[in-house]
């Protein structure tokens, strides 16, 4: 389709057709189709006429602004779409195939099970793209295990971490995330008007099996017509997806910044300016925040509708349900688009992340010169803080400040230089980067 | 437009087209064009050529699918359109004129400009509607001014009210809101890169004058860029209107049940089902309930956005702005359409608002009749009292029991009835109504 | 504690006192004494000042309002607390132990791992509140299995269903709810400063392991103070559950109403009034549908937090969590409770069930009498839409119109009488029931 | 009160106290005592008994514990403190005292209006803050009216700005946000059980006025029991209050960040670390900034509540206002608070400041160069482009590169020397500063 305005930038990849209007007409069609080859499995339907409605279902032949300009009416789609595959079907079938079309079920069976397999699909989008960007950070963890860099806490630099155990931060949230989108379970939806299957005449309970069976969706034990447990599910799971999408393209955009230029999305075209060469707009990463800023209020809004089904079937809180979830998927989609853009073409400066080490003059490691010296000198602690401030105020580097102060002790300027040594003081970076890599390996192997 | 599939039912009314892509595709052409007369007015640019450029600015010659597909590499479709203009200009006018084109603005001016111009309008249209369904339920107010109806707290019956004072509530809310709505004060954006108007060379400050005297806006002391405090008023401003439609439809949605049937929705051909005659959906109030509900969290992404614009201009909370606050006032707008569609086909049925005051066989009144007995007899709430619990238990009517209760005292049946009289217990209900029509008239009036 | 001003409405339950104050203290103690404990584990602390320092941790040495006042300087209170410790351990233990207590760890390390330890204790509380609500919708569902009631789809008759089909309905979502909040999975969290586990020197991962076993939580394979997909997790299953507490409250409501009467909640001196006898406020539900009101709007608060943190350790986001996610479990909790307490007192009222069926003096039926007039007469559809709107219009029992617009066929009143009684049309329900009350008992049995 | 364990960092200031159990109670009691004095105002209720009720209505004779624990059976706490306080009237005054306390009015009059006057002094609080802060901010507007810094979009060095400007538009956003808090117009509540003033005997809109003149508090034409709009304006306002803190503490946090350090908080013993000389925490944009984010969700709670009241008093939606409403005022509170420590704490730091504009060597203003030799040269921006990419590969300096390659044009080294100077090409700044300061100080005079 045709992109929107704002589309390749907040609806982007591939969840935008997923969820758009054509996707949503074929999987009504699937429905409609599922339930009469049910029909026939359960022996209420001749086979062939079961046949000749599936081959009916056939999105071609039909118009989504037509049904959507006779949905008011009846309070949603399902009600012109099964009009117009009715009058298909007794044109290209028989009369009394045309009044199998849709037997036994009620709108909303067909429009719940339909935005299922919808979100089924957005969601195997959505898990590939952030699947691709957690992928994208796993490399730079193998590839930066050892590369020191300045940790920051509360946006101050704090102490020596490695790139590598940033990035197996980023993919590890990621990949969790992509474990909760495929942990739903979506299930079929098929009661009839109140849900008691009364309907199919006693067949209920043997269409509704082989309906969940020719959908690949689970069976549930009832109608979830207002029991929206599910629905809510989904909403948390898209938002827990955000939130990753939310941190680690937060994360980008920071080590982007001119001051500290640690990264840029290395992307042809994109981002930059002709007169403002130093300028590089990390547009994948900040496409990606735009996306994450908005999924709590849309999780809000999907949560809220879920929550008021009153009695059988809900009176405004299922209709309310589906555009906010269908702006969640596709925002959480465009999030997770942009963010394997934004990893997979993220060029690290190395340069930059060294210097971004030396920008404290050594006092990044100050705490650990103090641990260095316990034992050594009488306040250590002290020594050190003296050390810093004078280092700080004078504009002397810390390492001659501390060997004037260390002068007649036994410590030598190498045992200094040691403990100002970033790389020395990473902690276990290495091996957690080692354990997140061989615990992520099997498990995300796309087999 | 056509309608997408859920339109009609979610995105109804005008708003959907006053806040659609060609809608903004004009508005972002009519800020350009406005910004090119303005430099004219300020003495910066050839009033011929501004008037080219304006000419020039005419949304059939651009292609919003081509604008959308380039605005991704930009980070907004401003930079595509800007490259079209200025190809159109330079085609039909000169290039002296096409260098003028967006001269000293930034993206962000023309988006946010745009932006605000879009919002006016759905505003007006989400007003036109909310003022619809206010006049008729202040119509209703007027005709059933001492109509005595049932009023419900905790959705218990309560006391008796009239059907005027409740439908009086309803007009309050929506007139509120609409004031709200229109109290909201939209000013021009423009600053230049980071808000200084540096590039217009010093006339930014004259040009800005006139550019936001063209489009009827208010100028601002200051760029707005990231002071986003108008962006989160107009979002408060469209939940309140939320508010109001979602407790006037959940009353309409709850008045018309089928065991209380106060009210239905007179719209030939909708709601109702040929071989349930019984069944009336009120669509109109379903439909705006839907709304109501998506409301809330629509917000929270909105103010979402709002909350963290950085620096200069913002990286992806701006963005962040777009599709959210596209959604709410659409939201809010098919609530409006619907409520005004629903209140003004409402039609009362009489004897279910009377049958509704009979429910409790008079148990209803029964506070009036203990208050009406204070000094007539010695304990009258403890008579009362168990008047009321013979009568519910043994099913006779309260007034019966409250006679035989009374027997021997100077206490008529006929001061009985009166004190069991909905009519008599209504309290200052009418007064109420009247000063509330007194006080709306002047006001509302579309003069 | 006492109760706040509105606790015992709105923050119900034993949630309250789980995520209270003291709780937090008492966690926050915990998680410094297995951190200790975990030293020794790992053979960095002598196992007799580890046992010193657990000894410490006791909270009735602590006050929580000296440790709050003094939380702002350093931006949380596990700060402050550390320094009361620690005096306490050197008075009563000795330098060394003194020395040993935090050590390695950063605040977050000790603040998140208890806020999960309380969260885990709060979700125990939530879901055997929510069990307790589900068993008594279960018992009902095995009580009324077969007790036929009206069926109600956008809050109008639609259909026979029975009170066990519903029932079985709500258990179904309750049930559900519980299974995810059971489903999270709470890891401890030990990383110090910047995630490195540096200042354990080497002994980092040793520690981490054992300081996960003692408090019974998984050992992450990273830190996760910046990752935070379980917090958000958290969020999504709270959401789900509010969602389920909504739902099932909203009905309870509305089957209390004073025109339905089906059921009401009876509890001895709660919300009742002597005057108005026939007032039943059900206090319980209308209490868990006030918690279930305010929950998206909270998990959009979690989760907003959750999407934001920057770098090793966040400025703000992190400690944005800390009252949102207190207030989401409480007000969940609150709900939970009160359901409990609405089902567990729920009352039916077996002819009320029974008079909803006759509001619509049969028209309730029309379709199943069309069903069954199928082959018997021309136009059953037609015919019964007529008997219908005659029946609807003079007030004649629709069975008598029909009888008389069947005089003449073979159809007899006592096949009138069949497709018109309630019990008889209700589908599958008594099936779905057996069906939904099997596959529950083992998995929910509290063993 | 004792602070709780979070209250120092995520509820500080005054709001706190004003939003309290005990500021809670005060209020109800004063809105008894007012309806009391009202009805003697109104000549229902001879005025020694009116003084005698207002008298008991003193909070120090009762226990917010004992009140709470008995709100639960009545759903609200007004019902217990009915009680209480008619004992205490019986006690002290007499009978007929005790007997018209409370008189006419229903829980929801006395709990609402408390809620206005409980949320007005936290306004108060509020605003004062906000205009601390935005006091403060103009001060750094006018000291630093001229000195240039480096703009920034989308985190990337764009072109210069001033101090002063960028100060300008905190203020601008702080100022609007008081204006918005300001222009909230709470109103009394009082309807009785219905709305309908029933109880008063036909004195009612008598006391009404009455009531409302002694409170401060407008009139309203209507109860306001199920129309919100005032409460939902409240949120709206609030949550525009949230955004203005959101946008200014990240600037804050940003601009403090290790690599820019163009500020930091300047409170001893706060945010620092002994050890970590370099780290200064700016705890109060830090904590403020956490309030901000917790913000959107609970203005969609409050939203939520607010959107489904039905009939004339609600069934849930009522009571989920009071926590989350509370929690709203308290959290925009604490981040109001927070900045205004942060702004008037705040140090610049002038050498940091320039430092930054030199971060690019120069390139930030490589636009100006362009347009200062249009005209001058061929192709302008051909030239400077190649310059800088030349200037950025080499790292030799971009003025040094220029002349280079401007060699044997006219333009001088000193011409490129001042198209190099940020301070020559802040554009309007300073006027728009001025104008800023001069439009604000009438307006903001605390008179």
């Amino acid at each position: 389709m045709t992109p929107g305005l704002f589309d390749e930038i907040l609806a982007r990849g591939g969840v935008r057709d997923a969820v758009g209007d054509p996707a949503w007409l074929r999987a009504l069609l699937e429905v409609e189709a599922a339930l009469a080859l049910a029909a026939a499995d359960a022996g209420t339907l001749e086979p062939a006429l079961a046949a000749g409605i599936a081959d009916a279902c056939s999105a071609d032949r039909f118009d989504v602004g037509e049904i959507a300009a006779d949905a008011a009416a009846a309070g949603n789609p399902v009600v012109p779409l099964v009009t117009e595959l009715r009058a298909v079907v007794r044109t290209e079938v028989s009369d009394e195939a045309a009044a199998a079309v849709h037997r036994g079920a009620t709108s909303q069976d067909v429009m719940d099970t339909a935005s299922v397999l919808v979100a089924r699909r957005a969601l195997d989008v959505i898990a590939a793209d952030l699947g691709t960007a957690a992928d994208a950070a796993a490399v730079l963890a193998r590839v930066h295990r050892d590369t020191p860099a300045a940790g920051r806490t509360l946006l101050q630099q704090a102490a020596p971490v490695t790139v590598g155990l940033r990035a197996a931060g980023w993919a590890s949230g990621l990949d969790a995330a992509v474990v909760a989108l495929r942990s739903w379970r979506p299930a079929a939806q098929l009661g009839g008007a109140v849900g008691t299957l009364a309907a199919f005449a006693g067949h209920g309970l043997a269409v509704r099996a082989a309906f969940a069976r020719r959908l690949g969706l689970d069976e549930p034990v009832l109608a979830w017509h207002t029991e929206r447990g599910r629905v809510a599910e989904l909403a948390g799971v898209l938002g827990r997806a955000g939130a990753a999408v939310g941190s680690v393209s937060t994360d980008l955009v920071l080590l982007a910044q001119t001051e500290v230029g640690e990264v840029r999305e290395d992307v042809p075209g994109r981002g930059g300016s002709s007169t403002l060469p130093h300028k590089r707009n990390p547009v994948g990463a900040i496409s990606a925040r735009a996306a994450a800023v908005a999924v709590p209020g849309l999780v809000a809004a999907v949560l809220n509708a879920a929550s008021g089904h009153e009695y059988e079937r809900a009176a405004g809180p299922w209709h309310a349900e589906w555009r906010p979830l269908r702006e969640l998927l596709g925002t959480v989609g465009s999030g997770a688009a942009w963010l394997a853009d934004a990893l997979t073409h993220l060029a690290l400066d190395p340069a930059a992340v060294a210097a971004s080490l030396e920008v404290t003059g050594g006092l990044l490691l100050a705490e650990n010169v103090a641990t260095a010296l316990r034992g050594r000198v009488d306040d250590p602690k002290g020594l050190v803080t003296v050390a810093a401030s004078t280092s700080r105020d004078s504009g002397r580097a810390f390492a001659d400040v501390l060997a004037e102060a260390l002068h007649g002790t036994d410590v030598t300027r190498a045992e200094i230089d040691a403990a100002l040594d970033p790389a020395a003081h990473v902690g276990e970076s290495a091996a957690l980067v080692d354990a997140f890599l061989a615990a992520r390996s099997p498990s995300e192997d796309p087999a």
